[in-house]
């Protein structure tokens, strides 16, 4: 089969790529042609078994997504776009990569005809405060920032691409991926990561916000998983509602830090400084904290089950040999 | 103040125009110039007390909302679209009016910069079944039509927007507008109006679907009502949340059908012929039902109680001279 990944040079797209590249099939077919898309210029593996071709350039420009898509894939997973951060700082960018970016895919997709499986990660920023205690799947979406906003509407746009027939399409509500490798980008979800990251290698983070915040995480393994996972699901089984809210881990941010003692001791908290940031406050107050899940579970989501395990998670693929 | 009215020569704007011209005022203030748009070429009354301008072009067309908007308007009601019925069967034309009409608007007045209220035609076609007997104004959002799907992401651009300070937004969740006067419209809802106007004049009316089929209506002039008073809103009363369930008469067709008994004799019921329709009935059976719209009633919004009050609103206001 053909498959395409947009995004392909970001945190998820690079760890979503080697895992199909080591696989060498998904959803039960082996890979033919693997097609990766970024705006940032990166270079690929190359691969035995299959084709692999690096397509750079901005997906909401006249015709790339036309381009990408020509050879009619049968495996589309939509993860370009901008982090909250960003699309709140910078309106018009926000705008153009998530939604038109999207709408451009997904009209792209449209064209050529083929009605392919597509994969698309939103986000659960497409809710908005006052929650309840546990967020239940059918919880009313009033996104609080610009980046949710466009999660949302590009989440509607592939509901009604779906039923008409166009693609089959699942908009998968990521949680925080955490521990997020690398550096620091600029969603404000940075500091959940930071605090475990820096100090398992001996470097200070500061906490911006109260240890008593409570959010749901899955490891960057998890979202890999996840898309892998929607990619082989049964579009029947699935049912008109095509946006599903993922499962991960319902912690505080205390529980958090109790976890990265367990794991790696005393010495590693020690390297957490709380610098409360009022700016960062503003933002994390209205997130979400603990979701229910129960269709992502029905449909056999899986991610981890505590905090102690994505820190390992975390250790076993980006600190290992 | 300037106001501008797009979709002015549709049912409700034509009604709305008329309101206006008549009032001289809207939200406690004299109305100095009104702009008139639609893509319908129309004839405006002219008035003594306000300079009126028509505008006529494609709203979704480059420069179209800016030009109407240059002159910084202090109050917007956005009306123009394409129906349900029209926004299924031409896919791109709905994206086009609905979405992108919508945005252009949206986008010409945040470059004006000068924050008006703006009043946006919604539908509770934002909806999707499976419903609670009574739907609660938090009930998810998953359309079952494109139309829907349209509505829904301006509902959440012009929430963005608002949230962000370029305007001061209320989108309306309109019910089904009861009776519709005139001609039959590409909506499928056509029916729940045909069924009381033919016959009030006459004429044979055909019912296609099952008369225990509940559905929520409000009058014509309930809805210019509803746009005069969403004019005059406190923002700050209405909060982050600014997409507003509208409340109407919840009754069933067979009510519907008593009431015109009531209101003009079993001579018009007789008129009225059940003839099933598949096509009608499989988009009428995922339609709501019936409405809590509480902020709605704890904002002031006012609709007819009685299925007999709108059609003797009818009456009064379309068949008297
Ligand atoms: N990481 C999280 O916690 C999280 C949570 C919820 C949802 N998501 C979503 O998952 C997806 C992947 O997340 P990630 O953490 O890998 O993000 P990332 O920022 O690491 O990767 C996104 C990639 O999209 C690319 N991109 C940006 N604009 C583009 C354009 N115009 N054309 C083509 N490519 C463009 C970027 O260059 C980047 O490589 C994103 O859509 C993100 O919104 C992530
Ligand atoms: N009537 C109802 O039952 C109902 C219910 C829910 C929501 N609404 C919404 O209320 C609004 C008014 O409804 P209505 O019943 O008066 O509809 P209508 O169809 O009578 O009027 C809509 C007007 O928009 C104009 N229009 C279409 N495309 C345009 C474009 N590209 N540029 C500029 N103008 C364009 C049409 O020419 C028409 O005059 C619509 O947005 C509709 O979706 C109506």
């Amino acid at each position: 089969m053909r498959v395409v990944v947009t995004g392909a040079a970001g945190m998820v797209g690079r760890k979503l790529t080697k895992r199909l590249m080591e696989d060498g099939s998904v959803a039960g077919r082996t890979i033919a042609a693997l097609d990766l898309h970024d705006v940032t210029p990166f270079e690929a593996m190359s691969s035995p078994a299959m084709h692999v071709t690096v397509h750079v350039g901005d997906l909401a420009a006249e015709g790339a997504a036309a381009a990408l898509v020509a050879p009619r894939p049968d495996l589309v997973f939509h993860l370009a776009g901008v982090v909250s951060g960003e699309a709140e700082a910078n309106l018009e960018l926000g705008y153009r990569v998530n939604l038109d970016g999207t709408r451009a895919l997904f009209d792209a997709i449209r064209h050529a005809g083929n009605a392919p499986r597509v994969v698309f990660t939103s986000s659960i920023a497409v809710y908005g405060g006052p929650y309840p205690d546990v967020i239940p799947d059918d919880f009313h979406t009033v996104p609080l920032t610009s980046y949710g906003t466009q999660k949302l509407m590009s989440e509607a746009l592939l509901n009604d691409y779906s039923r008409r027939g166009f693609f089959d399409g699942i908009g998968l509500r990521f949680p925080t991926i955490c521990v997020r490798p690398g550096k620091p980008n600029k969603a404000a979800s940075g500091f959940f990561s930071n605090i475990i990251r820096e100090p398992l290698v001996g470097l200070p983070a500061v906490l911006p916000v109260p240890r008593d915040v409570v959010h749901t995480h899955a490891s960057p393994r998890s979202a890999v998983g996840f898309l892998i996972h929607a990619a082989g699901l049964d579009g029947g089984q699935v049912g008109p509602r095509r946006n599903i809210t993922l499962p991960g881990v319902g912690v505080s941010v205390g529980e958090q830090i109790e976890a990265l003692r367990r794991v790696a001791g005393q010495d590693a908290v020690d390297l957490i400084r709380e610098e409360p940031d009022e700016a960062v406050w503003a933002l994390v107050k209205n997130w979400p904290t603990r979701f229910e899940a129960r269709r992502a579970g029905e449909l056999g989501f899986k991610a981890e089950t505590s905090f102690d395990e994505i820190i390992r998670a975390h250790i076993e693929d980006e600190l290992s040999d």
